[in-house]
């Protein structure tokens, strides 16, 4: 890229996002309540349009190929407070209301982020092939097979 | 993927983080003084085992094609507060505390997501071609020309 189009893409104040190969941009979402990242999920072109149309996080499903309105099973919807774009404009930050349960996470955690990497391991030198979890929210806000019925 | 795998995947105690086809997992950096989230890079698994072990976020340069120990020049070292990742393996999420200017981006800002899309605009229905950003960091922390070099 030259130097002017970087200026532009860096500086300037015409949002122009950079889509993948697959058509598709990262969105990180955190909670407005909490400032937890909640999840990263991608949205494609359509998708995001329709999130700023309608203030209503709206992700491309990668799996299902298909627009994806977050919550719309489960009422978990997600108001967008905020949309920021990276440097580069090849990543998205939305900062999100959640409405119903207030979780984000098809496991029924608040965020999908609801594991960690003991801190005691971290900055410790060598690891060896096994990095445990643990958990970092302890339950569920709620029960996945009540909101989405049972999968076989 | 099996429902037994995805048990385990998603509720089990092994980290076993999932690279993409080009062997790489995004990571979000959120900083543990402000709880922005300060940049979104992708590890290899080289480069999380090294973030790991030595407890400095070091990336996997996608442009560059080589780990990138964040911050090496500029002095702005992100140390790893906390490692999270999300249900399916396939994203990150590290709390960091920046050292030096305490700025994450290569533009001298504080977070590489220093521009938004206008509140009024999100939410408020059909949005034509040119969406418009703001900036909402005021001012670069530092200086790139002094910190890295003036480019030609």
């Amino acid at each position: 890229m030259s130097k002017t189009n970087t200026e532009a893409l860096e500086k300037g104040l015409a949002f122009t996002p950079r889509f993948a190969a697959d058509g598709t941009i990262p969105a990180v979402a955190t909670d407005v309540e909490t400032g937890d990242v909640v999840m990263l999920a991608y949205m494609n072109e359509a998708s995001l349009r329709q999130t700023i149309e309608t203030g209503i996080a709206t992700y491309w499903s990668r799996s299902r190929q298909s627009l994806w309105v977050k919550g719309e099973t489960s009422g978990n919807r997600q108001h967008i407070v905020a949309m920021r774009t990276d440097c580069d404009q090849d990543a998205l930050w939305i900062t999100v209301r959640v409405e119903g349960h207030g979780a984000s996470c098809h496991r029924g955690y608040h965020s999908c982020f609801y594991r960690a990497v003991p801190t005691e391991i971290v900055g410790a030198g060598t690891v060896g092939e096994n990095v445990p979890l643990e958990f970092c929210e302890a339950e569920p806000v709620f029960n996945p097979s009540t909101v989405y019925g049972k999968k076989s």
